[in-house]
């Protein structure tokens, strides 16, 4: 069979992920990246071209990755696309995902495409778990731990505050909560008490630093209410310790095969880069949309519509073989 | 839509499971207990069947959850039996699965059944979980490690040796191995030395402890060349926290999405009862093989062949909105 050929759109950190993680499947070739910048701005050594000459590329893709943002590309560019290529998104606005798969099962169904939603790892094999694992312990509760993790949004609030020359913030799981769930403990779970917020910053020369702290720790939304840990380092600490973008978390579900006896069902990952590994899903997932598309079943997926072995380059007695 | 109707043919620990198992699934029904002993000899309030009067349930059962043992019992009945029902079994011989498959495969082919095989944990969600990181990770090494878990094969030869009254055998991982790999760690890996024994024993009143220990130690296959560990207790003791039948593990991937960035993909489990959580995934995949056949999907599967959605009694628009 020959190579599934893949189209990257959107050239940021996910987009580069995808670009690294290709050259990992010598089942999978990269077929272009598309960017709204000019392509000679885009620092890669891959074929790069202006997303106005993406429809060009009709009989040389067979999947796109869209690698853009959720709040305001993936929703656009989704359902335009889907028209004329087999797509796959990470699109990771919760609560919005009925909506955008609605909007992208039609266009696929009329289009005789396949769309992937929501890959990656939450949305994505979070979401996977969460399903397998409620459908094997009916009566138990599922836990989600986010974490140790960058936060974006939140690194950004720290940096803005006056005296602040560099800041990273991490949300992190409370150990002794994700212990409990482990050992079988009941135990009150929610979101906002169950982790807490670490911030590693840099102070510029002369700022204050207990009104840095306190402004901080009193910022609406972003950290008044969570536990916040607050640790000040010198920018040689910074450079070398939290230049990564790292993430990972737990999903586990406590069930009771019967009222005596628990089951813990735990699933995790750790990430030292969370783009190159949400990426990494999204080309598996990009892999399964080429496989589905050549059997024509058309229509918007998620990984709940999936079978696992269409993620694999190998054949089904192979993965009998070796794997079952 | 109408409960799917569930068969259980044997009734030693894993029918039992099921037998548990159904009463926590509105969707599915238990039709009946089929068994090759008398069915007033079963000590059980369900309805019970000589095995030889199955057949004639063969209106009033969707799909047949196979509990006997993958030594003599399935590879006998699986065949046999999926010519007229669709089965779902948790055959666990890994070096004949192909051979289980491709047999099971021509006869519910040829008869509009499914049969899907291998289900449980290992084979099962192990052997997902194996194929899911290695889809993701294709540069990487994938881990498992069993237990603590019940050994019955092990705790059996020791109940053989003279001046035991009792006992059983766990096999436990190595702790330091498992937290290498966590730790993005590379390891030296191989089952034999990833993991060790522990024997917890009860000696007859004028048995020879030394010998006991020592004749343990030296048995060839089961102990010689394994790190071993005996612990002799009292009777209470062993009747107090020896009479479960733990088991557990964890699949590992240690993967690269760039070279200078790991991702750890972890799945574990940790189950009071073995026998009762292997029923519970064979049940979640009769729910999946009902489905199947309704579609007339036929043919063999196994749980790389079926979407994770087929698993739950819910929508996929449910799913989409309450798990994703």
């Amino acid at each position: 069979m020959s190579n599934t050929r893949i189209g990257i759109v959107g050239y940021g950190n996910l987009g580069k992920g995808v670009e690294a993680g290709l050259k990992q499947s010598s089942d999978l070739e990269l077929a272009g990246i598309f960017s709204r910048r000019q392509p000679e701005q885009l620092e890669t050594t891959s074929p790069a071209y202006h997303m106005d000459d993406l429809l060009g590329f009709k009989d040389s893709i067979d999947v796109l990755i869209l690698c853009g943002g959720s709040q305001k590309d993936i929703p656009v560019q989704g359902p335009e696309l889907a028209k004329t290529f087999n797509t796959v998104d990470t699109y990771d606005n919760h609560n919005e995902i009925p909506v955008h798969f609605a909007k992208l099962d039609q266009v696929a169904r009329e289009n005789d495409t396949v769309a992937v939603i929501s890959t990656g790892w939450d949305p994505g094999l979070f979401s996977l778990n969460r399903l397998i694992a409620e459908s094997i312990l009916p009566k138990g509760e599922t836990y989600t731990f986010w974490g140790p993790g960058l936060s974006q949004g939140h690194s950004d609030a720290v940096r803005r505050v006056a005296g602040v020359k560099n800041a990273v913030q991490y949300t992190v799981p409370k150990e002794e909560l994700v212990d409990a769930v482990k050992d079988k403990q009941s135990i009150e779970y929610n979101k906002l008490d169950a982790h807490k917020r670490m911030v590693y910053l840099v102070l510029e020369e002369d700022a204050d630093e207990s009104k840095v702290r306190e402004t901080i720790k009193t910022m609406p939304d972003y950290f008044e209410g969570y536990e916040t840990e607050i640790h000040v380092i010198d920018q040689e600490t910074f450079d070398k310790e939290h230049a990564g973008m790292p993430h990972g978390g737990t999903v586990m579900r406590q069930g009771k095969t019967t009222d005596d006896h628990t089951a813990i069902y735990q699933f995790g990952l750790d990430l030292d880069s969370n783009p190159e590994f949400t990426a990494a899903v999204a080309i598996a997932y990009a892999r399964a949309a080429g496989k589905l598309a050549r059997e024509k079943q058309y229509g918007a997926k998620t990984v709940f519509d999936i079978a696992p072995g269409y993620l694999s380059p190998k054949s089904g007695a192979q993965l009998r073989k070796e794997l079952l």
